[in-house]
């Protein structure tokens, strides 16, 4: 049979993705980004999951609110207000099923098939494939060590035809690790508001800082009701949740919760209340635990770079998060360099798949320290050292 | 500040698809379709919950493979064979948000904006919600007391530019609680190869069957890979786990997975899991406690249906499910009978609201009885009859 219209294959991608995590335990897997299971509260989860399941089977088991219940959406603008005021009180927050559900609506009420959207450049690679799956066109920002480049930001966002949103990972990005200043957050939201390009901040790790002060989010700097929020518990509770929000201003809210009711309703129930629960109760405590781990993690991996690679070598040194973007001089023979690594059982994610153009062979390979034991570090990140020096000349 | 593209408004229908359940108690209430809770299986849910949770955190909290589980997928393919071939070797089968996002993957997989798709008029008014958000044309196909009237179907489906699917709910229909005979089945899918238009077949109540024989699927009948076929866990495990699937042959079960990875990459772990364990482990049991529950209320107000309307009132007889689809004589001042029902505190939903015509002033409305004790039946049936009586001259 032959159907007239057809999405073109990603499902491969969908595997790695979630994938790029064989089972071979003799591995050193520096690629997946997940989070650490020994940082998930998982008898608070239970204790919590037993309770609600017995005193409220109803509205645990039947429908609820489209958009998602209230009292999530109530814990989530408490929650992430405490700090500064980041979700106004007219802004619309709907429950979607994790961040991503939340960058594909947006996507979808932003962009026609054809219509541009900016990102950084590298990014987020599961973004730069929805991006294309539902043919929008993504454009690539510059960045820099401490994120997006604004002058190429500016020159971007006077494009024509003009770009229809800006999407844009603010604290430790996705892949690099680096960090938007405050001075930027607000020249981000300033050219904004002048070149009328709408922005998603996608946030999932913002909680995870273990150095610095912590920076408020972007979207506590717009004044013109030009960024909606996307963000999820899959960092801080776990992802396999799938419970994320968009918070958002005006139309831009009212559009992303018109979608969610359009796509599936609501975000399953359990995943919802427990979450809040979660949120509402003992969650600091959670998060000091989380911020630890990743804090060691992250430290250890910075040490054993600056230790073990040739002095050519760049790495990102980020504050939060579980990546580290390692750019090796340009003219490496990164197919060589990365194929060696490799066959010496270490992984990692190659560059070249976090950017627009995905022909681009950049000298850059993403790290992930989430799930590294001090052991596989510390061997791993030798054997990496070692090979740089021999690519480095 | 504008933005270049924003969907319809389309939440207040979402508030009033989940709502019509105004907390009221002095309301009778036939206009919800939820299953009824006492109908959950909660001390087995919690149970299995709590021993997920405890046995196997770290698959449950972190991420799990696109498109769905494999013992899940498994799971749904032995059940829903275990009586008749359904989802063959081949069929890929993708783990939805309910069966809601398995009908918006589809409309999005086969219809570009403006495109034709074809469904049984009246139909479910979400699925004719999700059609006109997503940009689709839905084009009605009569329906008769056995189901969609194929002399009918056969027409629309000659129409040019060519419908790209139809969308048709073989058992118990929603609003008409009506059921396709087996030689219709046949029929369906032999058009279907014939104008190769592919359906996609939305069958949430199948097994709430309480009267006659179980007739297969309309997938089983399919010869040619033309069928796909949404259902869930929502009628039989609970709306709330927000937990169904697709399962469609070769390019169009692919495309659904690759909608689904790109839309939220895969359903929350939880619900799949739980979900699993209850239709391995005597979910016959469950099923027949189901089946008596509806049973029982379908036969009390097809009963006082009988009993206390005027004889010209014509209603369905349906032999599962939860609705009956109430026709007035023709010239019936409709909105008179509804306001006057409403008066007397029985609730319905007016025909109108199911049809592809929005403004079609039909002299039927929609009664569920899933949720009805006997005395609501017994009151709010006789208060309806007595306006029938008064209406039918």
């Amino acid at each position: 049979m032959k159907f007239s219209k057809l999405v073109q294959p990603g499902l491969d991608k969908g595997v790695k993705h979630t994938g790029m995590m064989s089972e071979d335990p003799t591995l050193i897997k520096f690629s997946i980004g997940n989070p650490p299971p020994e940082g998930f509260a998982v008898e608070r989860i239970r204790a919590i999951s037993d309770r609600l399941i017995a005193e409220e089977p109803n509205s645990l088991l039947n429908y609820g609110s489209a958009g998602g219940r209230d009292d999530f959406r109530d814990a989530i603008r408490a929650f992430m207000n405490r700090r500064v005021k980041v979700i106004n009180d007219e802004d619309i927050i709907t429950v979607t099923s994790g961040g991503q559900q939340g960058i594909s609506f947006a996507i979808q009420a932003f962009c026609d098939p054809g219509d541009v959207i900016l990102c950084e450049d590298p990014t987020f690679m599961a973004a730069l494939d929805m991006f294309r799956n539902l043919g929008a066109k993504p454009v690539g920002v510059k960045m820099n060590d401490d994120g997006i480049d604004l002058e190429d930001l500016e020159k971007k966002m006077q494009m024509q035809p003009k770009p229809k949103l800006l999407y844009i990972i603010p604290d430790f990005q996705n892949p690099m690790g680096v960090s938007l200043p405050e001075w930027k957050r607000k020249e981000v939201c300033r050219l904004a508001y002048e070149y009328d390009v709408p922005v998603l901040e996608d946030n999932p790790y913002y909680e995870l800082r273990y150095d610095g002060e912590f920076i408020p989010l972007l979207k506590h700097y717009d004044e013109h009701g030009m960024v909606g929020l996307v963000s999820s518990m899959s960092k801080i509770v776990g992802p396999g949740m799938r419970c994320g929000f968009v918070a958002a201003p005006g139309s831009f809210g009212q559009a992303i919760a018109n979608l969610k009711y359009s796509a599936d309703l609501h975000t399953t129930t359990w995943a919802q209340r427990v979450s809040c629960e979660l949120l509402t109760h003992d969650m600091e405590k959670d998060l000091e635990g989380l911020r630890k781990l990743y804090e060691h993690r992250g430290h250890k991996m910075q040490e054993c770079l600056a230790e073990y690679c040739h002095p050519d070598v760049h790495f990102t040194h980020p504050q939060g998060g579980m990546f580290i973007w390692v750019t090796m001089p340009e003219g490496t023979d990164m197919d060589a360099f990365l194929k060696e690594l490799d066959d010496n059982r270490v992984v990692v994610v190659p560059g070249k798949r976090f950017f627009t153009d995905g022909t681009y062979q950049t000298p850059s390979f993403r790290l992930s320290y989430s799930l590294a034991t001090d052991e596989e570090i510390e061997k791993g990140i030798r054997i990496l050292g070692d090979l740089t020096k021999k690519y480095c000349k």
